[in-house]
């Protein structure tokens, strides 16, 4: 029912909708059992962001088009829904180009917005800031099975922070978070872009041609050597190139990882021309890292091939994998480049994305919840019924009315299906309304789970 | 940060983003503290509908624009966002017709996508089913002050049962849910659409004029009975007529608020024709809200110049007011005609909107949470940054590791600003790193609240 804020009005004939109650193309209904499932996912994580003094904010869905069209979207601006602007003639002129009737877009993304949002709230947030992010985005993809075009995204960042103290805090909180929602048993993989930068140098690339190195050696997972070796010939990386790359991404991958300071060997042999500010902060990942797995259900590698797919990283990069998940659960890394953009100066920058949607459908939908039925004759008072509801609402539990109807087998059958855990009734005997004890519905009480 | 679901690459070059950082026109950016005091009331409403059985579904933000359009939505179906069709060609063909350009469109209440929903997905729901929504809605109104184009619904509705029970189990619900807020001193306002369509049968009005009678009415409390008199002698009411309207009107807003029975029988009296039922069930309402009121900080009347807007109701119709706001903070009644349209059949259904939005402006932005600030001069080793941290975040709290900067007082006067209700301190003495043992953080330290 709408609150009526606006004064509208309608008293007229409403015509006919059409019988298609479908959502619209590439969208979904949420039900009661998979909500559930959510909500727990999320107050998980929302409870060890909060203790890590992440503070959640929210940007409206709809952006101006020329912000999301700005470059930093990549693939992403393609797949945008875009908003007619308001008060338009109803007929178009001949060859109004369609960008004349846009103004507003759909978010693809929660990083667009957190940039404009920095840009306009900086002065009255704390510094370093600490982000929290969780709503929906769109992207106007190709409908595919288990993908959807109106999808949640769940973002960390924290702004402002140039020390590496970011990169281990965003790691920490994360893999506890994943923990939290029941996903115990991660790998966080970690690289740095400004080791690929310095591998792509050693190898003797112009600065030109590492973006497309990197494109091409991300794809190792899916098109093996044999794949990457051709496109990068293809690309005009020389055999000789190729076959040091792989030799240096073979030794590098194979470092254990047990440790800051074996790493940091291991690279400053095998590239020659890293840093030492890169060799220093992957030790303290490194450090971290290795300390969390000791008291954690956690493991982690250095992944050389690991690039990740945005253009905005600038430093450490992380992906979170779990056995039960082709894909990651988890990705992040730093981007000192991108938030102040619009300031005019650089702000440091770190971020995690937790895959929400990917873990919730990791996650079965258990029914642990508690909830009662109250089954009522028609003969019961009203007053009764409130009577009765409210006694057993006292103590916190979610208590349902529902009418008594039907053979009671098939509907305790029903109330099954609905994902009922008990019932009590409410029926009128000789002396009044009586109240028959509470009873537990179990699956074999007929319930097919099937709706 | 974006967790790379789709693959998208972007390694090229950004444009720079233009320096106006505002959010699109009409909208705006929430900052955390008013995030925290949205959540708070959320969670307070949330809890208490899970216990009287409700449980939360989600419906897709874009909807099919034939289905906006399909007149349930009355004057809100010319503020909807308009979503341009994907693929189009990128000019526009002379004298297209904006509508061959569109699809979609921006959801602007919750009302028509639970229409849809439930004739999607009834086979999977109980019966009755309890939903319980909130989620953004978007209006392009003309922007004003304290009105955002994208604002929060949150209704509650029970689909498919057709006694009393609905109204007065939404109303207790309802109430308590405010309550839970903070808003306690409601006052609840009934009338019922059956006693305002007998009403305009007993003044002899044909059945076409009711619309406009209720439509007139409903205006009482802005342009007073000369306003009402004027306009209802312009729709063609005779003088006659207004004044047994007002003589009615004025009788039946007398009727003492202590018990049904004292109601039905004023209806009975000044309104013939008016159906038993109608008695009956404003009788049993009336019951359970006395009933309530003496048990709670609550009062209710009979309001017999309520109308509300939405042309749907059929049955009882409500509003809640608060003295702290000039408008209603609750709204709702029955409509049994809405719901099994599409599936050609009638699915009773009563549903409450509680004002998201204006409660969360009634309720000030209070400094009760615990936000710990851990201060840390740049020498100390991350190590023990982190063990520090861990340690105080141990029994729940929140802790944000801040790099101890400038002048001391004016850093506290700053983590006052940003919300911090304490700090600790790290730094390095003779013995190591030591930490200096917490202190709170009050206004007086020098915040002005003013970021």
């Amino acid at each position: 029912m709408q609150l009526d804020v606006v004064g509208s009005r309608c008293f007229g004939t409403v015509s006919p909708v059409k019988t298609d109650n479908s959502p619209a193309r590439g969208t979904r209904d949420l039900l009661p059992d998979t909500v559930t499932v959510r909500d727990r996912v999320l107050a998980s994580i929302c409870e060890v962001y909060r203790r890590y003094g992440y503070q959640r904010i929210e940007t409206p869905a709809l952006e101006d088009l020329a912000r999301l069209t700005g470059g930093q979207g990549g693939e992403n601006e393609k797949l945008i829904y875009r908003v007619l602007r308001r008060g338009l003639a109803e007929t178009v002129a001949a060859d109004t180009p369609l960008t004349d009737l846009t103004d507003l877009g759909l978010r693809f993304d929660l990083t667009v917005p957190l940039t404009r949002f920095y840009g306009n709230n900086h002065a009255a947030l704390p510094a370093p800031f600490r982000s929290f992010q969780f709503g929906p985005v769109w992207r106007a993809e190709r409908p595919q099975r288990g993908r959807y075009r109106q999808f949640y995204q769940c973002d960390i960042d924290l702004l402002g922070e140039r020390s590496v103290l970011a990169e281990v805090e965003l790691i920490e909180a994360t893999t506890e978070a994943l923990a939290a929602t029941g996903l115990t048993g991660t790998t966080v993989r970690v690289s740095d872009r400004r080791f690929l930068s310095a591998l792509a140098a050693a190898l003797g690339l112009p600065e030109e041609a590492w973006d497309g190195l990197f494109i091409t050696v991300d794809k190792l997972d899916r098109i093996g050597w044999t794949g990457v070796s051709a496109e990068l010939v293809e690309r005009g990386v020389t055999e000789e190139q190729v076959g040091r790359l792989r030799d240096t991404l073979d030794t590098l991958g194979g470092t254990a990882a047990d440790g800051g300071d074996k790493l940091a060997a291991a690279l400053a042999a095998t590239v020659p021309g890293i840093g030492d500010e890169v060799l220093a902060d992957l030790s303290a990942t490194a450090a971290t890292l290795t300390e969390l797995a000791g008291a954690r259900d956690l493991a982690w590698v250095f992944d050389p091939t690991l690039v990740r797919g945005m253009g905005y990283y600038t430093g450490q990069i992380f992906e979170v994998t779990h056995p039960a998940s082709s894909g990651s659960v988890a990705g992040g890394g730093r981007y000192d480049r991108l938030i102040g953009r619009s300031l005019g100066r650089d702000v440091p920058a770190c971020g995690f994305s937790i895959g929400f949607e990917r873990i919730v459908d990791l996650l079965e939908a258990a029914r642990t919840e508690d909830r009662l039925a109250l089954l009522v004759e028609s003969a019961v008072p009203l007053p009764d019924v409130l009577a009765a509801a409210r006694r057993l609402r006292a103590d916190g539990r979610s208590v349902s009315v529902v009418p008594r109807t039907g053979r009671f087998a098939a509907q305790l059958g029903r109330l099954t299906d609905w994902g009922f855990t008990g019932f009590a009734q409410l029926r009128v005997g000789d002396a009044g309304t009586e109240e028959i004890a509470e009873r537990r519905l179990d699956l074999k009480d007929g319930g097919s789970r099937s709706g």
